[in-house]
């Protein structure tokens, strides 16, 4: 069955990364273990701890499609044609790129809006989980009832200012971590999503 | 030894209380268990479960002054003059209040920056803790070095908006915790602080 989730890391304020787009310090668990993951890209690839990478190859193997804001697309070229996790990726922007053609490009998709591209990703995804980026793309699919979990991977920095994981709007409830793993330079947090709060 | 440390319920967003200072569900584990924990405060009583109830009365039990900014002094009333944890109170204000003197008000101190109020309580903690308020007094104090920990009772709510555990400025890193307790809405979370982060 298909889980739709946002996911980042995230600062103890609240941010995914710099204003600049940096993500400094909030990637360093990625680069801090013994265990070595290659990804779809040949240009990424993690050093991580055990408990990470049991964590992270749980998540990816389980991946059939993300769904990113225009911004993400652009600040990464679209990871030049082949995201790292090798799946699909719908793009949220109101115009597609022009003379935008790496090889792989034909795995990206270009829709107008957050529900559209959750419901294009979860075609493209089959059984497997749609990864919705946090920002304003997972804050909007939040407050639209399309997350069934929040997942956070909570690194030990406070970033003073940035981009922030969630950018406002309703209030929301959400259950008891169902996943809660500690290890080095991170918590991997899992949230289940429950509702709207009422006030 | 003393511990100085900020400390504060947070939404995953980052909020310790709506823009109203309504606390709003990020207190809900303070009613949440079947194990009764009264205060200083008539007014004020909790039903915790086991390892909040654990984890709040080794707290408390440390616990020498508090520091606290005008804000919160001036929505609580001064706690009428009692606080829930029977502690001395240093506040930041650039003018003690006038005419305020319930019982116990003689426990209250009003000094005009947050490094002249961490001294005055540390000076009153003796060997016991000083815990800083978050928002603003809690991040001055990060800011001027003078806190050990950042002690954050994480709830699995987002609130959209409303007033930050921390109030932005210069990056900080932290350590891993070290204590990290999952139990009913409520994940407590002790971050060691380490220093100010580089870019």
């Amino acid at each position: 069955m298909t889980t739709v989730y946002s996911s980042a890391s995230m600062s103890l304020d609240g941010f995914i990364a710099y204003d600049d787009d940096n993500p400094g310090p909030l990637f360093d668990w990625y680069q801090t273990g013994d265990v070595e993951m290659t990804t779809a890209s040949e240009s990424v690839a993690f050093r991580l701890t055990a408990h990470s990478a049991d964590y992270l190859r749980e998540q990816t193997a389980r991946l059939g499609a993300l769904v990113v804001g225009r911004r993400l697309f652009d600040v990464t070229d679209g990871w030049t044609g082949t995201h790292p996790w090798g799946v699909p990726v719908v793009v949220v922007t109101h115009e597609a790129p022009a003379d935008w053609n790496y090889p792989g490009s034909d795995h990206f998709h270009f829709v107008g809006g957050v529900a559209e591209a959750v419901a294009r990703a979860r075609g493209l995804a089959g059984e497997r989980d749609v990864c919705v980026a946090a920002g304003d793309i997972g804050t909007q699919a939040l407050e639209a009832g399309l997350l069934d979990e929040v997942r956070i991977d909570l690194a030990p920095v406070v970033l003073g200012s940035g981009r922030p994981y969630f950018t406002g709007g309703t209030s929301w409830m959400l259950g008891e971590p169902t996943t809660l793993i500690q290890t080095a330079r991170v918590t991997h947090l899992i949230f289940p999503v429950q509702g709207a709060a009422a006030r």
